[in-house]
């Protein structure tokens, strides 16, 4: 059962946002904000971020504003940074390779443990500390360490022959980089896609369109 | 003047994902889709995609259905595929480099002409047959060539300086993958965001909340 029932996908999706401007904050030094102050930093109105914070149980105090210290650890909490959960990345061509350098995975809820590739040219190379293993192995691995979550890097065409293993083998849930719609094939199983070549095109439709509004 | 008035970003967004399916339908031979049997395929309802498209006009005839080659001519169109905004990249480490290497500019609607960094050990080097520039000098091809967008591949701490100095020469629309929310500084610049971290975390709490609705 869902720990937070009912809350919607575009709250949870404001979260890291929250969560990032805190970080800055505190790393500002700035231990106490009113939620007006917050709320002109963000661009967001006092009233969206009680509405979004109430879904959790709220946080601020009356007259006091925000403890950022406590807020961010709250938030942490509720995004369940702290978890760890064991991740594997599956395609270490030019993208997975930036992903799993560029990316702080310990301070985002994850263990990055494996990464895999099916080309004897990345197979064997080191990223991040870690050899990149030949995706003929995923079976062993994943009998024995039990990843609960998958980063694809793989192409498009790969993604639903790779995906329909991980799920085999018990992986639950995808960061999903290939141009592919994984959740319209599993039900049950979570996807946070990133499709970067949607997100491009939609540029280049607000550049053409001269479109100007800004959102959050 | 804006071409299409009063469309919703969430609509605008929607389209790259039309136009993606539209390539897969055509790249497996298919010429014509019923509204029906595409709506199974997206995972959207038949009057949903009748409503995105009515948008810009709508396209499918009755009893007929999609003619796929046309319909996809007309999202491409409308996206602005075939424009060519001339656009430069920022930060050429991990991620700046494999999104240069990994990405098609050109089908979508860019031509990225140039890549600039601020380290030693980064200008001078070959990426996709581009020579990293100095980002001293950014004025100078700003100037000659008149980019009109950029992306920031750059960390946080340099976005603000960086894409001030951009707006200062020009550029109009950035696509960002510095964790900074730029929009909240520019009004009347484009901003597509690409928050990598935020999604990564939004991912951990689904996983934690033991969350599996599937979203479009």
């Amino acid at each position: 059962m869902a720990k937070y029932e009912g809350v919607s996908l575009s709250v949870v999706r404001r979260l890291p946002r929250y969560y990032r401007f805190l970080e800055d904050l505190l790393s500002s030094g700035v231990t106490r904000i009113s939620s007006r102050e917050l709320s002109e930093k963000m661009g967001l109105t006092a009233s969206q971020i009680r509405q979004d914070l109430n879904c959790f149980g709220g946080f601020g105090q009356q007259g006091y504003g925000y403890n950022v210290p406590a807020l961010r650890g709250e938030i942490a909490k509720i995004l369940g940074l702290e978890k760890n959960t064991e991740a594997i990345l599956v395609g270490a061509g030019n993208l997975g390779r930036a992903i799993a350098t560029h990316m702080g995975f310990e301070n985002k809820g994850f263990n990055l443990s494996a990464i895999f590739d099916s080309s004897d040219k990345v197979i064997g190379q080191n990223v991040r500390g870690i050899t990149v293993m030949d995706t003929k192995h995923l079976d062993v691995y994943c009998n024995k360490y039990k990843p609960k979550a998958a980063i694809l890097c793989i192409p498009k065409e790969a993604a639903k022959e790779i995906s329909e293993k991980l799920v085999s083998l018990g992986i639950k849930a995808f960061w999903n980089f290939s141009h592919y719609d994984l959740a319209l094939d599993y039900k049950g199983i979570i996807v946070e896609n990133v499709h970067l070549g949607d997100s491009l095109m939609t540029l280049c439709y607000r550049i053409n369109n001269l479109e100007s509004d800004t959102e959050k």
